[in-house]
């Protein structure tokens, strides 16, 4: 056994996690990849950034520099560099790493290496979270099943937030904040929302009288979306269940037995499996 | 073939959507709906008001001619004018012209072209969205018939903002915002769908108890519009689902049969399948 | 026929709404409720209060007057006079006329009057929405089914917002506006029902972190109360469609046939009613 | 009869909850916890520490005292004296009487004895609320169902959070409040959860716009937790109502049968009824 592995030993250690091996590097790699996050979020606040502002110069160089190693290793340890490079988990991978690189030339862009917070992502592959997935899998097809109804959602929201805008605008005017017909928009998006900061809000009656409008609208309209989301999910939980459960009866060819029947309900025969 | 189509030819353009022509049209109407649109929202804006100015008018009016044209074109295009006029689009067709015209009279009334917005339905003719508008369908079915369920909520809720309202116009009175009842039914308003801007607020010990038995009816009570919407749309699902399944009768052409019905409800025939 | 009716025919007019006499008197009565009501929130506002506060004063004493009438008549001609006194209506037709009275010792307290916009309650009799009270009822009846749940519910809320708030008053001090626990366990509900004023917001890091994690929470359990209500009001539909739906054939005792089926579904046998 | 109960008496009045020596006991105890909780919250506004400070500091001390004794006396009556130190109620005990004590050497931690708050939950034996604990019970069934559902939920709103924060500290800076990564990060929670405070608020038209779409996107993300709460309630209703309506099979005593089931579908005996 030499003191490196071979290239073929590499890749399975840098791409499976079934192994002890290929294990501790992606434990390994999820620490790095949360300790470069934590310098990012660190280096922002001004009072460690006086303090250990070099430090944490050196430690967002110094992880940025082995996650772009670990990035050309994965290129050169793939069969196919171009898959790779274009897969989800490559282009997260570049992501994250160059951000750092436009710093050089762009104030502050070094902050957008938050972005590598995606690469958490594998921790899916570590953990085989098969029923994870799966449960992910339901939300995710519940939602693109509803994906219809949302956009035409989506479309009424951004009707109304542009109507009930320019009618606010000219009916407050720039003196309570509506200064424009963007922000009057941005105003009744953090309306409709319910958000409400308040930086922007109605100073007139009939202002107000409005505003009362759009936000009892607001109250309607935010049923629709979780209606359409819970429904899609009752109704993908039923499908779920309900391929679990059915099972054929072979003498009378009564489908609606239950999961742990073993005779028909109806006829009384045998079931199989 | 003349330089200059048909009457026919120029209707079936105008107002279908199924060759290349009619559809070029159609493509090209909605570009300058959008435009015309952007151009209301930027004159808006008063640092791009003060630059482009004479330009965003000029093209304000521009835009306002051409769909004036439109409008024209359209009555004296249609078989029943006045069928035309009278009809969802042709009002819309109207307003959406109208602001400009009077805003030689009325300061600032061409903001309201923004409603030309509306305009912008007449892309799911052109998409032949049939989906889209079954989804649609769903969709107002369940609002239809969960309305009197809503017309009951929304007067419960009108009568707690106008009591809670005189409530606190008593407790807080003008020092902390609420000057008069209808303000304070704002302040309720606000504070019942939770959007809560802060430009009112309870500063006093008991205005302040009052506020929080209010939030927290109000955080039970945006259960209720939720809860029906989502029912009626599990409903709506299901009878949509149901229909497909069923079973058709040879018989009578009744459609309406469960899955294991062996024999037709309506005429007593049986069922093949 | 005399000028004025008996007092079995005047109680009729008063208590009942079936033909036009009683029918025009519930109308002359709401519109005077709805008027009463309004000339409360006009006189609230301090503008028509200076100008038209004598006339806005003496049509508050007018209506107090017409109800206070009314009240009288109503208990001279019930049948049962305790009966409607500690009735509904009757505590109700009460409380719409005190507050009046009540304000001549004691300031603003005819505001309270507010409280006869209750009254309107009447309507559903007017109308006749036998429709409505079905609706309500389902209401009603999902709210009560999911009594102890929202109990539960609650109780958990109370207890989050005293620890929170608690916690909150210690970490952040009187300096953010955290003065008190009361105030405190105000703030707490302001954040978990998503209202947000930000009259009192934390200002240290500790406090902001704190805070996110209540909102998180919050987010969470705001899922639970429209969860409840959901699928009580779905079960409740349930049961009222299956009611509706369930025929039972006497020849094979099946009892799952539609509403509009006519032959048995399993034997073919002719179905009754 | 002696003046003093025996041990195994004494335990049973302070353990059980079912005669009316031991429900008084239990009464006794939880107007002692509300007194106590209420000298806390007194005692934090200053008006009042300022009048009766002395008087609530004496109190405290005596709650405190009194709860101590009673936990130094279930230490001695319990047969598992570890045990009943280790369990959910031993803890909260402990935890109820341990701030006064600090405070001696910290200040203000005597506020965190608003923890024995939870105390309460003895209130559920007392009232031997078995069906209050079987709807506590669907409660926490449903929300242990949907826990991998809320994970992916929560990671996925965690990074929403961390990219949307870093972009809005790069995109507003330190001039509207955005100091730091953490601090944009805490406003990106208060966006999304639909809080919104308006502590920090995006000032410029850039900031605004990604603002907006953060709100739609919570917009969009709240209806999740809901509808999966939702879906997982109904779930357990249907199990619920579905475990009732079966039939038992006297044969195998399986209960787990359909309506319309004529035979075991365990054994294949005839089902009757």
């Amino acid at each position: 056994m030499s003191l490196f592995p071979s290239k073929s030993r590499l890749a399975h250690i840098v791409f499976e996690s079934d192994d002890k091996a290929s294990k501790r590097f992606d434990v390994v790699l999820l620490v790095l990849i949360l300790l470069s996050v934590l310098v990012v979020i660190l280096d922002s606040v001004s009072e460690y950034h006086q303090k250990f502002g070099t430090f944490l110069y050196a430690a967002e160089w110094f992880f940025t520099a082995a996650f772009t190693l670990e990035y050309f290793l994965r290129i050169w340890l793939s069969n196919k560099k171009i898959g790779y490079v274009l897969s989800f988990y490559g282009i997260v991978d570049l992501l994250a790493i160059l951000p750092t690189y436009f710093s050089l030339f762009f104030f502050q862009s070094q902050y957008l290496t938050v972005i590598r917070a995606l690469r958490f992502l594998r921790i899916l592959r570590i953990l085989k979270l098969t029923e994870h997935v799966n449960e992910a899998q339901i939300l995710v097809s519940a939602l693109k099943q509803s994906r219809l109804k949302i956009q035409i959602f989506l479309g009424s929201v951004l009707t109304i937030v542009l109507v009930m805008g320019s009618l606010m605008y000219i009916v407050e005017g720039p003196s309570s904040g509506f200064s424009s017909i963007p922000r009057s928009m941005y105003w009744a998006i953090v309306t409709l929302t319910t958000v409400g900061y308040g930086d922007i809000a109605p100073a007139s009656n009939i202002g107000q009288f409005i505003a009362s409008i759009i936000m009892l609208l607001g109250y309607a309209i935010i049923a629709v979306p979780t209606g359409i989301v819970t429904s899609e999910l009752t109704a993908a939980k039923n499908r779920n269940e309900a391929k679990l459960r059915h099972k054929i009866c072979h003498n009378c060819t009564l489908q609606d037995h239950a999961l742990d029947a073993k005779f028909c309900k109806s006829c009384g025969a045998q079931l199989d499996g």
